[in-house]
């Protein structure tokens, strides 16, 4: 079974805002078989809604409107409607009731142009918004199903889980689908394809395999469809252990997350603590894991040492060390993490120097030049590595580079901890 | 002029990634006059790519594609261009030398399938892609322009700003269009709204105003058509100016800016230096100014201190103000500013204690409280906010709020030395 998403509105199209909502439907559409075959944003004008109607339902089963009901602008989307349906309007009185309600709890007074929020296709069975003004709608026509909801984000998902989801799981015909999705680490999305080439080719027709790459990661999805879920999720559980065997410690987890959610589990679970001294990530490493909720408890603190004065003075980095070997090199990380680690009092310590750019760089030490070490329990490692020119992609590669690092110091530390 | 943008890849039509390229290459082109009269997102298929373009091309002058050109899957992508094209396919020579210095710099050994990332439309100029291993490419066919460009964000926007915006500029057709955008900051959207609603009811009909907020951040666009573009530039300015008079310090700026930005150039033209001392936002403020160009002169470094212990080992909070007023207290606040003013030996630091969420609160200390101090030159000030339940907008807010802050205290106090 297919659908295909349609978001009504200006503010897409100049680009004020970011179109949110088709990739929540889609979601939504996918977990309970149904699959998006195409999603398309346009204007508040009745030839272009027509037009995005017809091509919509000449292609899918489904189409999933949002968007075009505001008080502002309701008439376009209705009056359209309306036309397309060849069906008139009306004034649904439990709407009307709603809406009233809603205004006199606000103490607003409420305008003709509210009133009409009320008005609803004479063909449509009414999805109702119990969370604001302009209901959802839900019309047959023609053998295919018409579902129009408010654009507001917040809205469209109560009308989507409360009415529109739980009519979908009813109709016959969807396809069963199972998304398994891996989190690898450490290979380039090519470097990656080659070594899974055969894994790859050798996938039946029903699976397909999909790379998902951001600057140090590669997500890769398994994408499953036929008649048993059970089965589905059998034969893409044998394939990504395929995978894992493939590839080792470059597997870093069997579920659709994020470094960051690993690191704070485990280390969380280990009762292990971290802190972190960063140069040029100027704090992003310690906004990534403070972003996650209960992070305080694997987290003591970090230090954003951007002068040299302050390398010296907070975490005791030589005057030597700088003198000889420059802020970027391995002896000076070596030393701003074993010293952090010791400073702050914790369990692992993460330091990154680096020339993130654009000025800065000299021939010897190019911009791009990033040198991470990551002190452990039991030891510190260090590794150099050459990003590229742009300043914000060197901030994210060497923050999620030292992620990787410190990920992997701990699972190597854990395992031996674990052998006898 | 009118401009349709295609965007290719399963992943939007599962939901697993927002679309977040078309607003912004929507914002671009609208921005020089041209007209996005749909966004279309297709699966990485012949077929649906194959109809997009032709019913894309039907509706526009110019048609944007972007994605489907990493080295997994570029093949089906390229192949269906060159067979609506009508024309082949050959290896590029700058392109291969610039992919094969992308995997020498990074020691990566290359494969034939980032070799392949070379071969470009016969029909197509290069847009060469300084920043990745994916060319853009432009054609023109049967009256129409195709902008291929690399679905990575920042590849893309790469491509868009130095290859094809330039050439867009040069086109002629386009109807002259003005922005004008001023950033505002400590309104509410609806309050800003009602202050200058009078203003905003006397714009004349080719004049329109959006706001575009941020948490605690208000960007007001005028956009203006019309023949004569110094005459729309007058006209904005001349608006703009009203609205400052109307809401005195809460214009920031008479620009597209941001408040990192300001606080940048105003304290390196007076060379002020700044540091930070962050609990709840956790290294975000410090992330927020580094990831600027040159921060590094006006960035001394900051102290991310999670823990109470940290606030008292790294800042020297007295434990006797912890123990009595809490870590989320004036008291504590001001302390962490004024010891790491002088720690950092700065002119101004910014601290922060809250309550992030979502766990943490108590009834006194709900989650969402949090104070922020600002030292300066002469005073230390402190506030306290209550934001909502959210931890991502939580840290969100009160880096902003931090930011505002200060950007209060150094313009307060730079007036007053400035005064005779």
């Amino acid at each position: 079974m297919q659908a295909e998403i349609i978001t009504i509105g200006d503010e897409i199209l100049i680009g004020q805002i970011i179109d949110t909502n088709s990739a929540w439907i889609a979601q939504q559409l996918n977990a309970i078989g149904i699959h998006v075959k195409q999603v398309s944003s346009i204007a508040d004008n009745p030839a272009d809604i027509t037009v995005a109607l017809m091509l919509a339902s000449g292609r899918a089963d489904i189409v999933v409107i949002t968007g075009g009901l505001g008080p502002t602008k309701d008439d376009v989307t209705k009056q359209t409607l309306s036309a397309y349906f060849d069906c008139g309007l009306h004034l649904d009185p439990e709407v009307l009731a709603h809406v009233e309600s809603i205004f006199q709890r606000s103490n607003r007074p409420m305008l003709e142009k509210n009133r009409r929020q009320a008005d609803v296709l004479d063909k449509s069975e009414v999805l109702f918004n119990q969370v604001g003004t302009a209901p959802g709608m839900w019309v047959e026509h023609q053998h295919k199903r018409y579902i129009i909801m408010p654009g507001v984000p917040f809205e469209m998902k109560h009308v989507m889980q409360e009415r529109v989801l739980p009519r979908l799981r009813q109709l016959s015909g969807r396809t069963p689908l199972w998304h398994h999705t891996v989190l690898t680490g450490g290979l380039g999305e090519s470097f990656l394809a080659e070594k899974i080439a055969d894994i790859e080719a050798a996938l039946p027709p029903h699976i397909r395999l999909a790379y998902l790459p951001k600057p140090g990661i590669v997500r890769l999805r398994l994408t499953a469809t036929g008649d048993a879920l059970e089965t589905l999720k059998t034969e893409t559980a044998t394939i990504s252990q395929k995978i894992k065997e493939r590839i080792g410690d470059h597997f870093l987890a069997d579920e659709d997350t994020t470094l960051e959610v690993l690191i704070r589990d485990l280390m969380k679970q280990q009762k292990l603590v971290l802190a972190t001294a960063e140069s040029c990530t100027g704090g992003n490493i310690a906004r990534l894991i403070t972003s996650l909720p209960g992070s305080s408890s694997m987290f003591e603190g970090g230090a954003v040492t951007y002068s040299n004065a302050m390398k010296m003075k907070l975490l005791s980095v030589k005057r030597d060390t700088l003198d000889t070997h420059g802020a970027v090199s391995e002896e000076t990380v070596r030393e701003m993490a074993a010293r952090a680690q010791a400073y702050f009092n914790v369990d692992y310590a993460i330091a990154v120097s680096g020339i993130a750019g654009p000025d800065g760089g000299t021939p010897e030490k190019p911009v791009g030049l990033v040198w991470i070490a990551v002190a452990g329990k039991k030891s510190v490692i260090a590794r150099k590595h050459v990003f590229g020119q742009d300043r914000a992609i060197n901030i994210e590669r060497s923050s999620i580079a030292a992620l990787l690092m410190l990920w992997r110091l701990l699972t190597a530390e854990l395992d031996e901890r674990a052998r006898p």
